[in-house]
């Protein structure tokens, strides 16, 4: 019988999971709402495993592991996760208390950096490096190097979205001014573009089109702040591959052409960055690909 | 017999070379001009690895294997360096050209990624990660995660230098405008105060103590493009320890002092700074500790 390794996504809202086989090719999946809370997310994973067994027709004792992508501050070597405000989670010890459960090998990795893991796999990227940029509420990259993900000291690596590069430039809530964040993420078009509504990423290329100027605003600080997300990560660790993923790849073939413009307008001017060829190296995800929840399942083996 | 490894730095002057053993302690060790250009390259690296055998007392075939540590774009799979001005070299297949020469195993690393390595192994930082910044005539950095030095899509891990971070700054030699590198090295303080002469660095905190204005608003942009490369490297890769070396570290107890202050007023204004403790995390290469050399003889097998 062939091994199966469930993946999970826990996020503030919706907790998503899949079942993979030892080849990494896709079974069952399923869709949820995350309880919040320690108790709730608990038993939110609880569920999704037992979703997944009634799927694939078996027991939960059957899967060989679970991973978890949940968001936060992770230490993978602990399972434990710290801090998901948006899960209502100051502190848990989600892998041991969920092993206590269910009895099953339990993994836990930051959601983005699970997402990098998941975008090198179904991308097909091979062994090489790898920065996945979440644009999503926030602003956070997952990096995987040789196959590992780079979780860093205290798990937080890839909080890129924290680099503040404009001393004129909007409070962040963290405490400082001009994050990469207040202008690269989807709470900076709400506040750049209020009329975006819930889900401006949706609306945005169609409200550009139709001539709205704030939109249009919106559009080119976050270009402009993706852009130099690229470039801080790719000076940095220069990635084989930059994988643009999030909520906000939505707005669709407009942003990564804005992304890849403003790359290569810097590359005209600079020899130096020329050698990066940072502007060939992105990738946007395909829509609806599960590289958040495969990269969870895949967690456990990397 | 012991085995002993060769580790060599290659810089623009001086070419240094040590011979350390398989448990990484030092024996002989060697300091010669180098000639420049490929020819030149290859035989100051030939006649350094003379000097360390007779010293030695053995003949070269007794050498395990070289690392040398080389300016430039670096492809360490290849054994291959391009584009480093300094040595006059466009590009040269090193590893091959001198293991022709001698016969020995030869591997070639990024000079600044070895001093990472070497940093790391010296300062007995055991195998968590390490970002090592070099603050030379340049800026960059050398990675070391896991015990294994990121390198990085060409050769390119590390550039820092020349992250745009001000678009009123200063023009840079490499296209950019405000790179790093145009406040926070060697260079930058030439620009910045003339005054200070061929090695600003060795007479800077005297001046700025003697009450020169000019000393002291070089050493507050130092300063504060050092901490913003600091908090770079930390957002991206959070690496446990951040060592501080390169030529200006001669000005001793004010850079890293001043560094370390700049990262600590950051800090107090955000709690999400505060949980990467960047300001703890900061350590300074003691002066005469052979980083690059033992680094390099570290490469081959790292």
């Amino acid at each position: 019988m062939t091994e199966l390794y469930v993946g999970m996504d826990i996020g503030g809202t919706k907790t998503a999971a899949v079942v993979i086989d030892a080849d990494g090719n896709l079974g069952a999946s399923t869709l949820l709402p995350t309880a919040l809370g320690n108790e709730g997310v608990l038993q939110s994973a609880e569920a999704a495993i037992a979703a997944l067994a009634e799927q694939t027709g078996c027991s939960r004792n059957d899967f060989t592991s679970v991973g978890i992508g949940v968001p936060g501050q992770v230490n993978s070597e602990l399972g434990e996760v710290r801090y998901a405000y948006n899960l209502r989670v100051e502190s848990l010890s989600l892998a041991n208390e969920l092993h206590a459960r269910t009895g099953l090998d339990v993994a836990v990795e930051n959601d983005v950096t699970a997402a990098a893991v998941g975008a090198a796999h179904l991308m097909q990227l091979g062994h090489g490096s790898v920065a996945y940029i979440n644009l999503g509420t926030g602003l956070s990259a997952g990096i995987v190097l040789d196959g590992h993900p780079v979780r860093g000291a205290n798990g937080l690596a890839g909080e890129v979205g924290h680099l503040a590069v404009d001393p004129r430039g909007r409070q962040c809530p963290c405490g400082q001014r001009g994050c990469l964040e207040t202008v690269a993420s989807g709470s900076a078009l709400k506040t750049y573009w209020p009329a975006g509504g819930e889900h401006p990423g949706w609306v945005l290329a169609d409200a550009i089109a139709a001539g709205d100027t704030e939109a249009k605003l919106a559009f080119e600080l976050l270009v402009e702040g993706a852009a130099a997300t690229v470039r801080t990560i790719g000076v940095t660790v220069s990635p084989d591959t930059i994988v643009i993923g999030g909520g906000l790849r939505k707005i669709g073939a407009p942003l990564i052409d804005g992304i890849r413009a403003n790359l290569e307008a810097g590359e005209r001017k600079s020899p130096f960055l020329q050698s990066f060829m940072l502007s060939q190296r992105i990738r946007v995800v395909p829509e609806g690909m599960p590289v958040a929840t495969v990269g969870a399942a895949l967690s456990p083996r990397t």
